[in-house]
C-alpha cells in the first residue's frame, strides 16, 4: 500500500484539517480549513510536503504512487465540477501554487489558468462572453508557465509585449499604450509571439496537454524549494526542520462571466474605525485585478456603507442607486449568503477577517479569508469590544494588540477639520516614509543650531534636513517634528525620532533641500526658513502651511487631564486593555527619566519606578554648567571639591523633585557617566565666554579640551573610571542622593534610592566605588539622624562585566543591563559611526534588525543571559533589569521576560508599549 | 591533652619540616628546614598559624596551653644556649617576626634585640666590648617595640632622635649629623628620651621584664594579621584559605663581638656570570646593617675572588693582604665550614643559593638561605651547567629560566671597552627606568617627524621625548632607542619599545626636555638636536656621546651568521636550553610578520609559521600608497577595481616573498583591517601634494577625509565591514594570495595559506566574505591550473564572536583570537586613551597587570575560553591560535596552553620567549 500523498478539498469537506500545517503547508491547510468550515471554496487538492522531501531524498524522483494519486484527484475534481481537462466545451482550469509550513519568499509563487490551450481558450471566451479576457488569460498563462516553470527568460516576453503595445499605441494615436489598450487581435498575435518564443527557447512547442502543463508546474514548485534564494532565505532566517513545500492545485473561478458575476473584498468589521459593522467593496463582472487596478470605482457591499460613501463623496442618492448600488441591493441573495459567512467566520476564527470572494454566475466562492489588517485605533477597539461581546477572553484581547501601535495612539493628531481643508486645498506636497507617528506643524529650520535658536524665542520649529546626524540631537529634541529627504525607516532621524516620540517623515525623496541656502523646493514650490510646514507621521504626508495639532485623546485624558474619561471611547478602551495587560504580566516596567516632569508623565503612563536616571543631564542646565566646568578645570582636589560644593544643592533639589514624583517607588540613579570633555565648550567663541566667566584664559580651556580629547571616547575615561579618578565626584553625588532621600523620608514619604555605578567591567571597580558610597552615606545618615534603605548596584554594559557577573554579584545589590553600550562594545559598533555599514548589514540580513532598535538576541542577548545566569549563581534573588532603549521594544521585552529579568525600563512614552509587550510575553 | 602550638628548632634538628608551610608559615618552615639540613641556625621556636586562627575565632583570646608552651620553649632555648631572659651576665636576646604561608606586606615585620632592659644593655656592652652598639641596639628596640607593637606614634621617636642629632651636630661642628654621629652619652640620653615618650603615651613604664616584652610582641604580630592593610592585600591578591600568621622567636647572634666575629653574604655561584665558583663578601666585627650601609668596603670571601677584586680595583697584592684579606685567609676554619655548607646547600636545594651568615666569636651561624637572584646571562648558564653536572634534569633547567629574560640576551650590547671608558670619563648623565633592554646610541631627535626625517638621511636616531603617544609610532620604529623624561614601566614608550624590541629608558626625571626649543638639559649640561646620546636599556643609564653597540652574541650567531657557534658559550647554552624547551612544549609558536625580512628572522628564532600577516602595512610603502588612495577616493566600483588592479602585483610579490621565507609552513594572512581614513593624508600640505599626484582637487581629498572621519574609529567602518562594503577589495587580496601560493607551488615548494577575515562579530559576515574568497580562489585556481590547500578562518576579536563561536565555527576553518582588540572591546578600554586611567587601575590593583601586556585571564581570558569551548563544540578539531601581543607574554602563553589552544603568535623577537614559556606551561 502506498502512502497518501494527495489531499482533496471541496464539495463541503476536506481531507486535511487545521493541524496538518507541517504536511499541507500554510496555504493548503488554510484551504482545507475554509472548506471544512463550510465555506464555498473552489475545490482542489494539495500534494504534501512529504512528496517534496522524498523527491529530494530520492535524487529528484517522485515516490511511487504520486502520479496516480494526482491523476485520481484531477478526475475527482472533474467529476465534482462537471468539467474536464482539455474539454472543448467545459474545460477544467486550475491554479498551481507552492506553500510550505512557513511563508517563504524565493519559491515559485503562482501559475493561473492552467489548462488553457488553443482550444480551451475559445471555450473560455464563450463561457465568459469575453474573448479579450480569454486571450489575455492565455497569454499570461504562457508567460507564467514559460518563465516561472520552464525558465524562459522573462525579458523575452517583455520585449514581445512592448512590441505589441507600440502597435496598439500607433493604432490609438497615443504616445504610449498600456496592457489594457491591447485589443483582441493584438492579444491573439501576442499569444502567437509567446508560443514562438517558447518554441525557440525550449526546443518544443508550448504544451497543449493540460497534464503536461500540470506536471511542468508541479516540478517547478518542488524545484524552487532548493533554489539559491530559498536556501539563503531559510539560512538567514534560521528556518530548519521543514520537510519541503506542498503544491496546491485549485479549480479556477471567474467573476467576469457577466452581470451575475462579481468579485470583491470585505472585512467583518470596519478596518479603519474598528466598529462592528460589515464593510467591503465589490465590482460586478470583474476580476480581482480590476479591483486592484483602480480603473473602475468599487461599490460598497452594504446599503449603509453605500449611503455613507455617497455622502462623503457628494453623490446624490438617485445617482448612487443608479451608478453605485450596494450589493445588498443588486444581489440580495448572495449578499445574505455573504453576511452569513461573515458571521460564521468571525465566530469560527474569533477574529476580524479580511475575505476575498468571487461570484461566478450567481454562485459565491470564497477565495481567501485571513486576519484583517486594521489601524491602531481599530485594533484596540476590536479587541476590547470582542471581549465585551463574549467572543474572546481578556488574554486573547491583550495578545491581539501590537504594542508597537500604541505610540500612534498617544501621538498628537491634526485637527480633523483643518486636515480635510488642507487636503481639499491641495496642500499635500509629497509623501515620505511614516517614520515616527504623530502630527506636527512648525516653522522650517534647516540646521539644528537654527532650530535651537528659534525654539529659544518660543517658536514652534520643524527641523528639515537632508539627513540628520548625532550632532543634531539637541535640535531634534526641541523641534515639533523632523522631516528628511534621505534615509529609511531605520535612518538616524527615524530611530531617534521614535525614541523621542516625535513625529517624523523620513526619506521624502522629492524634496530638494539646500541647507546652506535655506531653500526647500518640491514640485516647483519653494519654502524658506521660517515658513510653516506640517507633517503627518502616521501617513508620511507633507503639507504646505500650518495645520493645528492637538494632543491624542489618551494624553488629554490621562496626562493633561483636559478631557474627562467618559468623553473618550478610545481612552476608556485603552484603559481597560492596559488593565488586563497589567494583570497578566510578570515583568515590572520602569522608566528612564531625568527630570520631575518626565517622571510624573511616566507614572501616569504606568511606570513602576525609575530604571535609569542620568545625572549628567542635570549638569547641562545653564545654572549648573559653569560650576561643572569649574570642577573639570580644577587643578587640585580641593579646587574640585570647592566646585562640587556648588553643584551639590542643585543635584539634591533635582533628586527631591524626582523622588516626590516617584513616591514609594524605586529610583535607580546612575552616577556621572560621560567623558568630561562633553561638558566643555569646543568652539572658540564659547571658550572665550566661559573663560571670562571663570576668570581664566581661554587657552586654559583650550588646553584642557585638547588634553581631554580622546581617540575613542566611547572606550575612554568615563563611567566609574571618573569616580575612581575623582572619588570626590562620587561623594558629592552620593551626598545629594542620600540627603534628598532623607528629606523625603522626613516629610513622611517613602522612596527607595538605588545608586548605580556605571561602566563597571571588573568587580574591583565596584568595590572601590561602593566603599566611597557607603562611607559617604554613613556620614550623611548620621548627620541627618535618619535610617534609610538604599541599594548599591551596577550597570552591566561592558562585555567583561557580563561574563564575570558571578564575581560582580558578590558586591552588587542589583544589576541593570545597559544594552545600548553592551551592543556597542559587544558587537564592536560605534552607534554614531555605524550608519556607514549597519543599514547595509540589515539589508543583507547579516543582522535581522538594527541591533540598536531590537535587541540582538543571539549575541547581545547572550551576554544578558550569561550575565543573568552567572549573577544569580552568586545571588539567586539578585534584582535584574534592563535600561537600554531596548526596554521599550516588544521583541526585546519578550526576551527579558523569557530569561527571567525583574523589570525593563524605557522612555516615558514607551512605558505602555513595554507593559503590553510584557503581558504578551507572559501569555506566550 | 592540649594541642602542640609551638615548634622548636635548634641544636641540630627542628620539630617542623619542609612540608609544614601552612602551619609554620614561610619563614618558620625555612628556619626548620635549614636546621634539619644541619646548618648552624640560631635556635628558636615558631608559634603556629593555628594559634592565630584560634585567637581570632575565640574573640582575641589564646587557646589554653599556648602561654605554657611558649614558656617551656623559652626555657629550652635558655638551656640550649646557656643564657637566660634578663640574666645580668648572659642575657638571652631574641628577635620576633611574623610569617604567614604567603609573604604578605602590611603585617608586622620584625622586632630585634628583645630582652634588652636597663640591666642587660650593660651585659651586651660588656660581651661585645661595644657600649655604643649596645645602647644603639637598646634605643632601636624601644622604638620598634613602642611603635610597631604598642602603637606609640613613630613621629614622636623621630622628633627625639632629631633633637639628639642636633646636639651631636653642634658638638661636632657640623651643619647636620647622622645617626652614626651620636656618641655613647647622646645615645644613653636618647634611651631615656624614648622611655619617657613611652611612659607618657602608654601610661606605664617601658617594660623591663622580657616576658612582658615577648608577649607584647607576640600580640602585635597576631594583631597585625587583621589590620586594614593586610586585609586589603589579601583581598586584592585573592589570598584565601590561610589560617593566619605564625610567630617566630629566634635567639640573636652578633657579628660585632670583636675580631673573631663577622657578618657576610655569599652566593653558591657567581650571580653575575653564572660561573660555578663560590662568591661572596664579608666584614669583620660588623653587623648586617654595616654591609648594607656601605660605610666600610666589604672584603671577598675566597682568595681567588679577593685577588680578582684587587686587580679590578688597582689594589696591590701587599695592600690587599693587609687591608682587604679574604676570609679564606683570615678565618680558614670557618671558611672551610662555609664552603662545606655551600656545597651541601646546592646539593640539597639543587639551586644557586644566596646565604646570609654571622660569625659570633668564631662560631658560624646561618641566618638565611634562599634562591639567589642572578642576571639573565647567569640564569641560563647556571641552568645548563647544572644539567651538565647532573644536579638537575633538563625539565628543571627549562623551568628555571624566566622567559622574560630572553629578550635581554637577544638585545644589542655596548662595546665593553667603550662602555668602561665612558664610565671612567664620567659620561653617565643620569639614570632612568630600564624599560626596554638593549644598548642604543643615536643622534637626538625631539619629535617623531624629525626622527623620520633624519633616519631617511641615513642617520642613527635616538628619539628623546617628554613622553610618547600613539602618533609617535613611526618615529619610534625607525629610532635606535627611545628615551623619555616621564612615565613608568608600563608607559606608552615602555610598552611599545618592548613590543618593538627597542632599547628604552623611560621616566628619567632629571632630564629637562624642551621639545619645541630642541633643548635637553640635565645637571647643567645642554644637548641639542643632532647631538649623540647613548642609553643602556639594561640598567637605565644615560650617557653623553656615542658608545658603539654590537648585536648580541645570539643574534650574531643565529641571525646574522657573523660569529661561529663554537665561539659563543652563551649561544650554545641558549641553543641547548631552547632545544630542551622545544622537546617539552605542546603549543606551537608562530610569528606576527608582515615582510619577508621579519619572516626570515622569525624562522631563525624558531617560528613555526605566521600567525598574523597584516596586509595593510604593505599599502603604506611609497610605491603603493598612491594607488591605495586612488582606491579610497574612487566614486564607483569600476574606478575602485581599476585602482585595485594596480595594487594586485605589489601584494602578490609581497606574499611570494613571505611564502618563500616560510616554505612549508602555514601563513595566516589577515585581510584589510584598518579604517580607510588611516591611508589618507590629514594635513593640508600632504593633501595638496596627493591631490596633485592624483589629478584631483585637494578639496576632494579633504571632503573624503571628513566624510570618513569617525567618532570612535575603533568601533567603526573597518575589518570585514570594509570587505562587505567593497567585496572587490577582498577579491583583489584573495587573488594576490592565491596567485602567490600558486607561484610557490609551481616552483616545487609547499605553503599553506590561511586567509583570515578580521573583525567578524556575526557568522553571517564570515559567510559573506568566505563566499567571495571561495569564488575568487576557484577562478584563480582554474586560471592557474593548480590544486591548492588553503583555509579560510576568522579573527575572534569582537566579544560577540567569542560568545557565538559555536555558530562561527560552522563556517570558519580556524580561529585566531585577536586579544588586543578583544581586550579593547571586552573591557571597554581604548588602548590609545587608556593612559588616563589604566596606570592608576594597575596601581590600585583593579587590574593586577596592564591587560594590554598580560592577558586579563579572568575577563578577556574568559572570552577566549568560552570561544574555544563553543568553537570546538561545533568542530572538535578546530585549529585555534592567538595573535595579539599577548602571544609573547609568558603568563598569557601559559593560559593559552592550559585552555588547549594550538598555537600562539608573537613578534619575531618574542618567539624564543613564547617557546620557553610554552615549555614551562607544559611542564607545570
Amino acid at each position: 500500500m502506498t502512502a497518501k500523498f494527495v489531499y482533496f478539498f471541496g464539495g463541503g469537506s476536506a481531507e486535511g484539517k487545521g493541524t496538518d500545517k507541517q504536511l499541507l503547508g500554510g496555504k493548503g491547510v488554510n484551504l482545507a480549513e475554509m472548506t471544512n468550515v463550510g465555506l464555498p471554496v473552489p475545490p482542489g487538492f494539495t500534494i504534501t510536503t512529504e512528496v517534496c522531501n522524498l523527491y529530494y531524498k530520492n535524487n529528484l524522483k517522485y515516490p511511487d504512487g504520486v502520479a496516480d494519486q494526482v491523476k485520481e484527484h484531477i478526475i475527482r475534481l472533474e467529476n465534482l465540477l462537471g468539467r474536464k481537462f482539455g474539454d472543448p466545451l467545459k474545460p477544467l482550469l486550475v491554479s498551481v501554487r507552492s506553500g510550505a509550513a512557513v511563508s517563504m519568499p524565493g519559491m515559485m509563487d503562482t501559475i493561473l489558468n492552467l489548462g488553457l490551450n488553443s482550444q480551451t481558450v475559445d471555450s473560455l471566451a464563450k463561457e465568459t462572453g469575453n474573448r479579450r479576457f480569454a486571450l489575455d488569460s492565455y497569454r499570461r498563462f504562457i508567460q507564467m508557465f514559460g518563465d516561472v516553470a520552464m525558465g524562459v527568460p522573462h525579458k523575452m516576453f517583455e520585449i514581445a509585449l512592448d512590441h505589441r503595445k507600440e502597435q496598439a499605441a500607433k493604432r490609438l494615436g497615443l504616445e504610449e499604450a498600456k496592457d489594457t489598450d491591447l485589443n483582441e487581435e493584438e492579444l491573439a498575435a501576442l499569444v502567437q509571439d509567446y508560443k514562438r518564443i517558447y518554441q525557440k527557447e525550449k526546443g518544443s512547442a508550448f504544451p497543449e496537454d493540460p497534464y503536461i502543463q500540470l506536471w511542468g508546474a508541479i516540478n517547478a514548485v518542488f524545484g524552487s524549494w532548493n533554489n539559491p534564494r530559498a536556501i539563503t532565505y531559510r539560512r538567514l532566517n534560521d528556518i530548519q526542520g521543514l520537510l519541503g513545500t506542498a503544491v496546491n492545485v485549485q479549480s479556477m473561478v471567474f467573476g467576469n462571466m457577466g452581470n451575475a458575476s462579481a468579485t470583491g473584498v470585505c472585512f467583518t468589521r470596519d478596518p479603519s474605525s474598528g466598529e462592528n459593522i460589515f464593510y467591503g467593496e465589490y465590482l460586478i463582472n470583474a476580476q480581482g485585478e480590476d479591483v486592484v487596478a483602480g480603473i473602475r470605482t468599487p461599490q460598497q457591499i452594504t446599503l449603509h456603507g453605500s449611503r455613507t460613501w455617497a455622502k462623503n463623496n457628494g453623490v446624490l442618492e438617485e445617482n448612487r442607486k443608479k451608478e453605485f448600488p450596494s450589493m445588498e441591493e443588486t444581489m440580495p441573495e448572495v449578499y445574505r449568503e455573504l453576511v452569513d459567512i461573515r458571521n460564521r467566520l468571525e465566530k469560527h476564527f474569533k477574529e476580524m477577517q479580511d475575505m476575498e470572494f468571487t461570484i461566478q454566475n450567481g454562485q459565491l466562492f470564497m477565495l481567501q479569508t485571513r486576519t484583517g489588517k486594521r489601524t491602531a485605533f481599530a485594533e484596540i477597539r476590536i479587541a476590547v469590544e470582542m471581549v465585551e461581546e463574549g467572543l474572546i477572553d481578556e488574554k486573547t484581547a491583550v495578545k491581539r494588540v501590537n504594542p508597537n501601535n500604541l505610540p500612534s495612539l498617544l501621538a498628537p493628531i491634526f485637527d480633523g477639520g483643518e486636515l480635510t481643508k488642507a487636503i481639499q486645498e491641495g496642500r499635500v506636497l509629497t509623501t515620505g516614509l511614516n517614520a515616527g507617528p504623530g502630527a506636527a506643524a512648525g516653522k522650517i529650520a534647516f540646521t539644528a543650531e537654527k532650530a535651537v535658536e528659534m525654539a529659544k524665542k518660543g517658536e514652534k520649529v520643524l527641523l528639515v534636513r537632508v539627513e540628520t546626524s548625532p550632532e543634531d540631537i539637541e535640535g531634534m529634541h526641541i523641534s515639533q517634528g523632523i522631516l528628511t529627504a534621505r534615509g529609511g525607516m531605520t535612518s538616524h532621524a527615524a530611530v531617534v525620532a521614535r525614541g523621542m516620540n516625535k513625529a517624523c517623515v523620513a526619506g521624502a525623496g522629492e524634496l530638494k533641500i539646500q541647507e546652506e541656502k535655506g531653500i526647500l523646493s518640491v514640485k516647483g514650490q519653494e519654502f524658506h526658513e521660517g515658513d510653516w510646514l506640517s507633517i503627518d507621521g502616521f501617513t508620511g504626508k507633507i503639507f504646505a502651511g500650518k495645520i493645528t495639532t492637538q494632543p491624542s485623546e489618551i494624553e488629554q485624558v490621562f496626562i493633561n487631564g483636559t478631557m474627562p474619561l467618559t468623553q473618550s471611547k478610545l481612552a476608556s478602551q485603552y484603559a481597560r486593555l492596559m488593565g488586563w495587560a497589567d494583570s497578566f504580566r510578570k515583568l515590572k516596567v520602569r522608566t528612564n527619566a531625568d527630570t520631575p516632569h518626565d517622571s510624573a508623565v511616566a507614572v501616569k503612563y504606568g511606570a513602576e519606578g525609575i530604571g535609569l536616571c542620568r545625572t549628567e543631564h542635570m549638569f547641562f542646565a545653564p545654572d549648573r554648567i559653569l560650576a561643572m566646568r569649574e570642577m573639570i578645570l580644577a587643578g587640585t582636589e580641593s579646587d574640585r571639591r570647592h566646585a562640587l560644593d556648588k553643584l551639590l544643592p542643585f543635584q539634591r533639589e533635582d533628586f527631591i523633585g524626582i523622588f516626590k514624583a516617584m513616591e514609594g517607588k524605586p529610583v535607580t540613579i546612575r552616577l556621572l557617566d560621560p567623558p568630561l570633555h562633553e561638558f566643555l565648550p569646543h568652539d572658540e567663541k564659547n571658550q572665550t565666554e566661559v573663560a571670562k566667566s571663570l576668570g581664566i584664559t581661554s587657552d586654559e580651556i583650550k588646553n584642557k579640551v585638547e588634553e581631554l580629547n580622546e581617540f575613542n571616547p566611547m572606550l575612554g575615561h568615563r563611567g566609574c573610571r571618573l569616580g575612581i579618578s575623582y572619588p570626590e565626584i562620587t561623594e558629592m553625588q552620593t551626598r545629594a542622593i542620600i540627603e534628598a532621600a532623607c528629606a523625603i523620608q522626613k516629610s513622611g514619604k517613602q522612596i527607595l534610592p538605588e545608586i548605580m555605578v556605571p561602566l563597571v567591567g571588573n568587580v574591583k571597580e565596584l568595590i572601590h566605588q561602593k566603599a566611597v558610597i557607603m562611607k559617604t552615606a554613613e556620614i550623611v545618615l548620621k548627620e541627618q539622624g535618619v535610617q534609610l534603605d538604599f541599594l548599591v548596584g551596577t550597570m552591566i554594559e561592558v562585555p567583561r562585566a557580563a561574563i564575570t557577573a558571578d564575581k560582580i554579584a558578590e558586591v552588587a545589590e542589583f544589576f541593570s543591563f545597559g544594552t545600548n553600550d553592551l551592543t556597542q562594545m559587544g558587537c564592536g559598533f560605534s552607534r554614531d559611526d555605524s550608519g556607514r555599514f549597519l543599514p547595509m548589514y540589515v539589508e543583507q540580513g547579516i543582522y535581522e534588525k538594527d541591533p540598536f532598535v531590537a535587541l540582538d538576541q543571539e549575541g547581545v542577548g547572550e551576554f544578558v543571559r550569561i550575565g543573568t545566569t552567572r549573577g544569580r549563581t552568586t545571588k539567586p534573588n539578585l534584582k535584574i533589569g534592563i535600561c537600554g532603549e531596548h526596554g521599550g521594544e516588544p521583541s526585546s521585552v519578550e526576551f527579558c521576560h523569557r530569561i527571567g529579568l525583574d523589570y525593563v525600563s524605557c522612555s516615558p512614552y514607551r512605558v505602555p508599549v513595554a507593559r503590553l509587550a510584557a503581558a504578551q510575553a507572559s501569555l506566550r
